[in-house]
């Protein structure tokens, strides 16, 4: 069934201890819709400037993401952001963030939109996610991520957002600062008390798992040997995620841990190229193979 | 069938943001017996002094665990060692370690013990691991535990036991500097390479996984809401998975991927209550159902 991903694009400049890319396809709706494309054609709302490439819009475009919800400002750049990360991939340092179109990102969903049955709000601002949402006329599930700087400046309408949304997808920083709980477990059990029905909670390198009434279901991450840029992992994550729900079409518990698999899946791809350079050369059957290695590894 | 649990007892001072313990019982050894004791009855070998509790040898043995292997020496002093956490239980410090009788452990395996089947060398120095291993006339599974301080100042002396275990445990710190590799799949595979069959990797709250010849199997911690204190946590969960494989009497994959369970269920255990004031008094029914409710926990 149909999803729609509301989010940002960006052009990205990354350093990591082996190697660097400037201007890369970057941005949370990018990757988030690059990672669900195999399992159903999402639908692409975002904003960029009159310098975003062509061959990037082709790019997305052939991978199957309905591009008619871009909106390109034509006088205005795209959004820029630049990242180094330490050689233990643990801490990262944000060099630049240049907001650009994204200032006065306004999202408006296509008519032929507005249908969608599935929606992934990703990492943007909350007013601008709750705004996309009520454009969808009757989601059947809805999931949003957010940011440690949403939760610091912005936590009123963080707060409508969670009143609104199905799910809720976060880091674990994130959801210690958002419910002032160090242990993941009562962490995510707040969550469920804020308003959404179901938490993802993601640990990067350690996995993750998802809450919700009966509903209860943790794994490790895909065992990754040779890390390239972990950039967009978690947006990827949402991405399998979200993009395998909506190809099975309901929420129930059995789609959503094998929907954990597929996120899993997803994000292994990611980290294993810079940009998009791996996981948009990725094909279903490349996705269902790595499941089943996935499977094998959290299988008794 | 029957299990050697060759290691330290120690009497442990240890401090907590909460709450604290003086003179607790602790130990490699004992931690690991008593965790392996609801699957078999552990044959514990190891040095205590003449300061040692004649209750604390009362409770190991009520447990089930043979103490015709303890050695007390009246005239010396048992192992102590004090730690305190940081709240955030990542950081450990090492107030003390006062080894006394340890200084001189000469583990003597009483007769009864050479028919072991399966044998646990909890953390105590190779040298003294392979001394114990030795006694051991046709042991069908051995595993080892280490730490960094073995790692640092006897490396020649765990190179040779490692010729001679068939497995390896050890946690994500160790791994790392045992093999040089920061990826902890590498690590793993470069354990294998120097001689164990099999290595058990534990990563704390982040869970463990093992991997040998065609064994890959990875699973999260129980999510424990209340940590009380982590000390003996790792040797518990050698206990489970150990206990759990000597109650099996084989090592097959299937085997161990269940043990690792029972390991993680022992740990979660431990970790609810200072020393062994919560592990020692759950029993095979508290761990089996600790283990459906873990199963659910990370089942598709």
């Amino acid at each position: 069934m149909s999803l729609a991903v509301i989010g940002t694009l960006a052009y990205d400049s990354v350093e990591t201890a082996h190697d660097s890319r400037e201007n890369a396809l970057g941005g949370s709706a990018m990757y988030c819709a690059v990672a669900a494309a195999p399992y159903s054609k999402p639908r692409l709302v975002g904003v960029v400037g009159g310098d975003f490439k062509e061959e990037h819009i082709n790019l997305l475009r052939d991978r199957g993401i309905c591009m008619d919800g871009l909106e390109q400002v034509d006088e205005g750049k795209t959004f820029r952001w630049g990242g180094r990360y330490e050689p233990d991939w643990n801490t990262r340092h944000t060099t630049y963030t240049d907001l650009n179109v994204l200032e006065d990102f306004d999202p408006k969903l296509p008519d032929a939109y507005r249908d969608s049955r599935f929606v992934f709000l990703a990492n943007a601002h909350p007013a601008v996610q709750l705004k996309a949402l009520e454009q969808v006329e009757a989601a059947a599930f809805s999931v949003a991520d957010t940011m440690n700087l949403w939760i610091d400046i912005a936590r009123p309408d963080l707060d409508a957002l969670m009143q609104k949304v199905d799910g809720l997808i976060l880091n674990d920083e994130e959801a210690r600062m958002l419910t002032g709980e160090n242990n993941l477990i009562r962490a995510a059990q707040r969550v469920l008390e804020l308003g959404p029905k179901v938490v993802i909670l993601k640990k990067g390198e350690h996995g993750a798992f998802i809450m919700g009434e009966g509903l209860h279901f943790s794994l490790p991450a895909y065992p990754v040997v040779e890390v390239v840029d972990p950039t967009g992992a978690g947006d990827c994550f949402a991405g399998g995620f979200m993009g395998y729900v909506a190809s099975v079409g309901d929420a129930s518990p059995e789609t959503l841990k094998r929907a954990m698999l597929h996120g899993t899946v997803a994000a292994s791809f990611c980290v294993q190229g810079f940009s998009v350079e791996e996981i948009a050369n990725r094909g279903r059957e490349d996705y269902d193979e790595r499941f089943k290695d996935l499977q094998a590894i959290v299988t008794l």
